[in-house]
Order: structure tokens, then sequence, then C-alpha cells
């Protein structure tokens, strides 16, 4: 933790005061060292993540006092910075007076996380059968509505009791399991008679070794992340029965959200309805300021949060 | 080996004499029990496979003595079959002059894996960069020769000096590799400075593992077979960097070839192609009688094989 003197915003910059900070897993993943999608953080500078903050002053056309906006320059909690650096919160949804934090939630990249999952690089069709690992989670639980919502036949997994009642009860899922219970792996055979269409992958390891023995042929693996392996010192090695993939024709496909940031609209569409109906059951695990973070996120990598993990910072002013 | 008696076609029917039976790696995947997406072969039948034959007696209309046919009616000599079984080889290529077993290899079903995988499959574009596992068996070098044909950066490997000599000096490969050799991975990795785009996976693996370790973000790795796996008594683990399907959005697909005939003229075109302009080195592992058959599978399973294996039975008449 450190103490900085935020500077008066120059001509073309905005002060902004953080209200919301995004904790999320990929975090985990950047602190390990060696080249991969996006830079590791680095010693010595603050984590980066999204944040949602408020315009406190402004020197930079297009932005008020007051205005919501959306950044990703590390965890604190008020920025000077050029005005390119924020992305004003201002759309349709926002209008329909939805939490805040929202935002950083299924209103934000986690549920855009999802939508490409399930849409853009899974092909989802009404009616096919889903498995979605990491259901109560920001992503799945996103998933898991929005697949319920055209008729698919929705199983999901969380690591204990609580969040599994939750996703059966509030979410409606076909059937929810705790991944943790002795007798999971034949629970999941029996809730699958007729295999696996599409399989969200949250968390590789060993529940993805039992839907490659559960797809269905010409189904699709979507590899959305792997938040089991973010803390293995050593790789493990990965599943045996990957012939699956010759003899069931599947296609197994990881994609990186950044690389899928047009659709946002379009999703937050999708998003909007689901919201207005009352079908976008919200579950977060909000901290409380900007010290709670870095348990925040030990939390969040040890299965300790539910839904979306969020620091809140101040209020809306 | 049965000595059996064949009776002459009925009304409907043609008595065929195989000339060349084929012999493949799926064939010793149907040696292992359990669902599959082709049943498993059974006790005290004969093997299944791909046969040339010549129609020596007909009473079927379209059918008369001295026609060629494909059949997939078990390895045997002879056999009276309703017509329906058989399929006439007469088509463009056919009446090209070409050597009649190569309808079994580059020609044929060997062929068309290649360019389902390259194309259907892997979406291939000119100039890319390739690596082909097994690249000196029926599939992997008929890919090779196709890649290379269209501008594209091909290495390709061999299990001993001979056939890697022969991808190097034949089939012109930019680079052909031992993977026996103590310095293979390293030797790999010098062969793709800038990654690879295609994978065209044969064999499964460790060069599946260090295939996952080159890919370039949004890579393909087509998956054809897994050669390497098919005698293996208890299931290996699979490669422990699957988590750059996710870090490097890679697609990794299985297919099964049966659902693509649908290409088989299209195919034909572009291996007549290369046939015409003398590109299309052809090789292939000739055993002699029935007998011979099956040695030439074990040879096969245990990389003694090179390009296409083959039984001959017999001459055109």
């Amino acid at each position: 933790m450190a103490e900085v003197k935020i500077p008066a915003p120059a001509q073309g910059e905005v002060l902004v005061r953080n209200l919301w900070m995004s904790v999320d897993p990929y975090m985990r993943g950047r602190m390990n060292e060696g080249a991969s999608y996006i830079p590791p953080f680095e010693l010595g500078h603050p984590l980066v993540g999204a944040a949602i903050g408020q315009v406190v002053a402004s020197r930079a056309s297009g932005f008020r006092e007051g205005d919501y906006v959306t950044s990703m320059l590390g965890w604190r909690e008020a920025f000077t910075a050029k005005a390119g650096a924020v992305t004003p919160l201002i759309n349709f949804v926002h209008a329909m007076d939805v939490p805040l934090e929202m935002f950083l939630g299924p209103l934000g990249v986690p549920g855009l996380t999802s939508y490409v999952s399930l849409f853009r690089i899974g092909k989802l069709l009404p009616g096919e059968r889903v498995f979605i690992s990491g259901a109560s989670g920001a992503v799945g639980s996103f998933a898991a509505i929005v697949a319920k919502s055209m008729g698919c036949y929705v199983v999901g997994t969380a690591g204990d009791e609580t969040k599994r009642a939750w996703l059966q009860s509030e979410l409606g899922l076909d059937v929810a399991l705790n991944y943790r219970a002795t007798d999971f792996e034949q629970s999941l055979k029996n809730a699958f008679p007729e295999g696996i269409d599409l399989y969200l992958d949250n968390v590789g390891g060993e529940q993805l070794r039992m839907a490659l023995d559960l797809m269905r042929d010409f189904g699709r693996i979507i590899a959305s992340g792997m938040i089991d392996q973010y803390n293995d010192v050593a790789p493990r090695p990965g599943p045996a029965n990957l012939y699956n993939i010759v003899t069931r024709r599947l296609r197994y496909e990881g994609f990186i959200v950044m690389d899928h940031f047009d659709l946002t609209e379009t999703f937050q569409r999708t998003a909007a309805e689901l919201y207005r109906s009352g079908k976008l059951k919200w579950v977060h695990t909000a901290h409380e300021g900007i010290a709670s973070a870095p348990q925040a996120l030990i939390d969040l990598n040890s299965g300790k949060a539910s839904g979306k993990s969020v620091i809140r910072l101040g209020s809306s002013k």
C-alpha cells in the first residue's frame, strides 16, 4: 500500500475517484513470470484491474464532474489520467438503474466472457445439453442463466453446498453438483445420460477429464480459464483421454475476451433483457476498502468467493 | 486364416477378386474393446479394411467382368456380395493410368484425410507455418506435399533417418526431423522461430506437448489420429501445458474422415493435378499375399513402414 499525491488534471485529463474495483481469476495468472497473452504484473507496481469510478474534475471535452467511467489503471482509490485512458459508462443498460457494480460482473467483462464462450466460440443452439464448471462464479453463473433462458439443459458445478444449493434453487439449473463430493463423477455421469453438447470449462483439471468422457459426437469444449491450475507450482499432467477429441470429433477451443470487445453492445442487449425480466440473478462477494483487496484475491482463488468478487471503495456523489 | 467357398453370384450380386488390401493405423484402435466411432473387431471374424478388386463375374446391372471396385468387406482374397456393397472405381483420376494401389493411398481415404485436416478443419492459408507429425505416413506425406505446393512452410517428423532424409530430399520439406533424436525438441523449436499456425497431429503424445508450446496465437491443432498411443495398455497422462489453449486462443479439433466423403471428388481433383505435375511422390510398403497381413499391421504400428502400407493379392486381368 502506498500513498501518492493525485495531481490536478492538466488540459485533456480527468481526475477520477474509483467506487468499485474488480477482483478476477486471471489476476493470479499475471503473477507468474513468462510470456502470456498479457504481461505479468511487475514487483513494486500496483496490480492492474478493471474499476468503475466517478469523475471529480475534468479538463477533457466529453467528461463532466459526476460522470461514471471504467478504467484499467491499477488498484487505486483515485487517479488523474488522459481522457483516452477511461471509458464513459453511458449506455442503455445504465439507464435502467442497475447497481453500478454489475458493470464489473454480468453487465461487464465477465458477462461478455460467458456470451463469447457460448455463442461466438461455442455456437450454442437452443435445447442443447450444457455443462458449466465453476458455475457459481462471475462467468459461469451468467452463462448458466443465458443457457437456461434459451431452453438448454444445464448442469453446473460449485465447490461447496451453499453455492450448489444456490445454483439449484436460485439459478434454476437442471442439476447442480458439488465437485468435492465423493460421488461427484458418478453424479455427473447420471446428469448426462445422453452426453454433453457444450462444456464451458472455467477450471480445467479433473472436470475436464470427466467431461471428455461424456462429450457427444461433434461436441464443443470452450476453455475460458483454468482456475484449478493457477496456483500450481509444477505443471500437472493433462487428461489421459484426449483421444476422445478424435473419435468423438470434438472441438476444444480457447479464447481471450479482449479479442471480442466488438460484441459488447450485442451482449449487453441480452443482459439487459434478462435483467428486465427478472432472470438475471446477481450474486457478488463485496469487500470493503482497498486494504481488503489482497485477501479478496486469495479468497477468490481458493474457492471462498461466490459470484463476482468486488471491492467497494466509496459511494456515488 | 480360413478357406471358404465363394458362391457364384445370385441376381444383383458380383463376384470380386481383390488385388490390393489396405493396412491402416486405425485398425489397431478397432482391436480395443469399448464404444468408439466404429465398432471393435470381433474375435473369430475377419479384420475389415479397404480393398481394391476386380469383378470376375457379375449378375448386377452396372458391373461388368474386369471392372475395378473398392470395398470394405474384410481381409479376404475374393468374395461374392450384393452390388451395393462395392463402389466402382471409375473417375477422371483412374483415367490417368495411375498405379491401382494409389487409390488406397494419396488418391484414396488417406489422401482425403489429409485434405480434410488441412482445409475443412484446419482452414489452411497459403504461406502459413505447418507442422506435421508422422509426415512419412500415408496421411502425413500427402498433407506435406499439398501444403508445400501452396507455398506453406512445412516441417515434418519421422522415426528414422531413412524416412527423415526422404522427407527432406524427395518431398522437399523445409525441415525434416527425426523425433527419436536426442536434440529433437530443440531442433523443433529452432525450426519454428515464429511459431506454428497449423499442427497436423497424427501421433499425439510428446510431439503434441511440444507443439502446444510452439503454437502461434489463433493456431489450429488438427487431430487426425494418435498412433503413438494405440498400443498403450494403460492410459498415459496428457500434456501438462493445455493452458496454452486459452492463452494462445487455440483451436484443437478432431474429426473422422467418414463424415467427409462428400469432399472426395474435390479432393481427387487436387490429387490428380499434383500427380500430373509430378509433385505427388508416392511411397508405399507393399507386402505379398494375404498371409503377410498380420505382420504388415504390426510393422505399421511399430514405425517400420514407410508411406502407405498395402498387401498385394494379385494382378489385374
